[in-house]
């Protein structure tokens, strides 16, 4: 059986399954492996660094893989997107600013541009500048957003302003999805795929400490929060209303709510948070999962884990079918 | 065709479809519009008041419906409850408190006990006080409730729960769901129905000011956001982390986010709200909806709406199936 949707036909793929460009999590290895497996891998070009970028493109060997960037650090160094189009990735995305000073130049070098929204006010622009998929983002979705919109009544409403006003573009739902319970609700709310960060950072490729790793297994959905502690620790120049969807520590327990405290000691507390990063020290390093832990009791390899959101989605959509009776 | 869920058969439904019991659009005559088209109709007991029950159960005429409160407002006059047990209705729901000092008394009386949770550590507390029917519902819902969870990954979280723990309970999926895509997505991730407030508060029968429906009509889910001003104004001691999800207006423009002046004003600040709520004005008083107006663009009678939304879930099951293809 497959699974096939318009993204499916537009991207060649064999399930309509994009991996996030998570950073730091997304290395080149875990998005070969969602390739390999008929999903779509996207690297997580994150803040921007060119070494970064160069090894985790080889790292993904000869896969077709993409590569996500967050625009707005991009932007002070757009040679990076340069090096990424370079590289003629599966797509290339734009998360958390305004995608138009970037749009037509990967228009012209013909590859396919993914826009991350999450409000309706966003999505209208990223049809604006031509963007091939859009990805509507709601507030479980792990990692930095907004607190807008939730995923089950915000994938409808741009499903419907495509349909209105560009219907050729493809409508990826991100926020929440974990399984293929979580796909074929994405599908059955108009969009042509999901977009997965969450689920995929716990997998054994993805580049994180197996200390966090670990600490996922056992949380819940009710064990995250959206903070900008680490944001502020990290003196990184987030725009003002964005904050991170992070699982719950003694870090944040001591910062979230004492933020002017934090900003006076975030030189130090950067520091302490990077030497914990290192040491595999969650109580003081964060991490950083959506709502859709509480969905995620194991560590598989993600090819295995793209085979199997598939079939779940699959069975899911054939068994709900049954529901229907003739009355 | 009909849709035949765990719902459907144990209340004797044509439609896994819920109406909420919103304070104060879900009259009689709502509940009994919902329940004449063969869902559920469940009265607004609200925070709690004889004259308003006897009124609202006497407007639902013969059909049989069900009523909820707001729990701790209920706790202050108990004797409500037991006016709504007299009634023997189709349900008794309980929102936003602990329902064990209630659930034997519900029980007693041979009455279904649905509980509205809005964690999974509340729904671990529904099962333990044997809740016929759990209520997940997500933060883009309408009206009170919490920022912790997003519907489209809370509702797989405590269908898993339900599944380990207590079987025979029902889930119903809360926020957010407005269409034939929501309730089919609700039934995907494993619920057995929906419950559905703002869409409801948007038809002909709902006990809301005119002034008020056609704000919705031209709002999207963006112009939505969880604030607390109502309640400081009103005076009503809610709980600390419960908020209510309301369209923004010029009255949420100028006091959230100074709540401490709003507490030295409210007094008078009430009156205003209670006099501008009585002459339609919306820009003072609150038009209380969630997300889910996005997906709304009319006001019709309840009863075809129940019948449109199951028509579209059923629609929407088939042709999702036929995404499945043999490969
Ligand atoms: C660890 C982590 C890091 C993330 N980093 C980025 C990023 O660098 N760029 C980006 O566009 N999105 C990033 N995201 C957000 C994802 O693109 C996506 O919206 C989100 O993971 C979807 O929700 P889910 O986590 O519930 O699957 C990140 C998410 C996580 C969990
Ligand atoms: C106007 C309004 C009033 C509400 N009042 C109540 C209430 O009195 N008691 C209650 O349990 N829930 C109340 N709710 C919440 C609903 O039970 C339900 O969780 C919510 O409407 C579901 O999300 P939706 O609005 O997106 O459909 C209210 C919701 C709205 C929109």
């Amino acid at each position: 059986m497959a699974l096939r949707t318009r993204l499916t036909e537009a991207f060649g793929l064999r399930h309509p399954i994009v991996l996030a460009p998570m950073d730091p999590a997304a290395g080149g290895a875990l998005a070969a492996a969602v390739s390999a497996a008929g999903g779509l891998g996207l690297i997580g070009g994150g803040y921007g660094e060119h070494d970064r970028l160069t090894r985790e493109f080889a790292a993904a060997g000869n896969q077709r893989v993409g590569c996500g960037f967050i625009t707005w650090s991009m932007a002070r160094d757009p040679s990076l997107l340069d090096a990424a189009l370079a590289r003629a990735p599966a797509a290339l995305m734009l998360s958390f600013a305004d995608p138009a000073p970037f749009a037509d130049r990967i228009h012209g070098a013909g590859i396919a541009l993914i826009c991350q929204v999450h409000t309706l006010a966003q999505a209208r622009r990223a049809l604006e500048v031509g963007a091939t998929a859009v990805v509507a983002q709601g507030t479980e979705a792990g990692g930095h957003g907004l607190t807008a919109r939730g995923t089950l009544a915000f994938v409808p409403a741009v499903a419907d302003l495509i349909a209105r006003e560009r219907p050729e573009t493809l409508l990826l739902a991100a926020g929440g999805i974990a399984d293929g319970r979580g796909l074929a609700a994405a599908l059955t709310l108009g969009a042509d795929g999901a977009l997965m960060g969450t689920r995929f950072w716990a997998t054994r490729e993805a580049l994180i400490h197996p200390a966090a790793k670990q600490r996922v297994l056992a949380a819940t959905g009710d064990d995250t929060v959206r903070t900008q502690v680490y944001d502020i620790a990290r003196q990184r120049p987030w725009p003002a209303a964005y904050t991170g969807r992070l699982l719950r520590n003694a870090f944040i327990e001591t910062w979230h709510g004492r933020e002017d405290d934090l900003r006076a000691h975030a030189a130090e507390r950067g520091r302490a948070v990077t030497e914990a990063d290192a040491a595999g020290d969650y109580d003081v390093a964060n991490v950083t999962v959506g709502e859709a832990v509480g969905l995620i009791d194991d560590l598989p390899e993600a090819g295995a884990l793209v085979r199997r959101i598939a079939d779940e989605a699959e069975a899911c959509l054939l068994r709900n079918a049954r529901l229907v009776a003739a009355s």
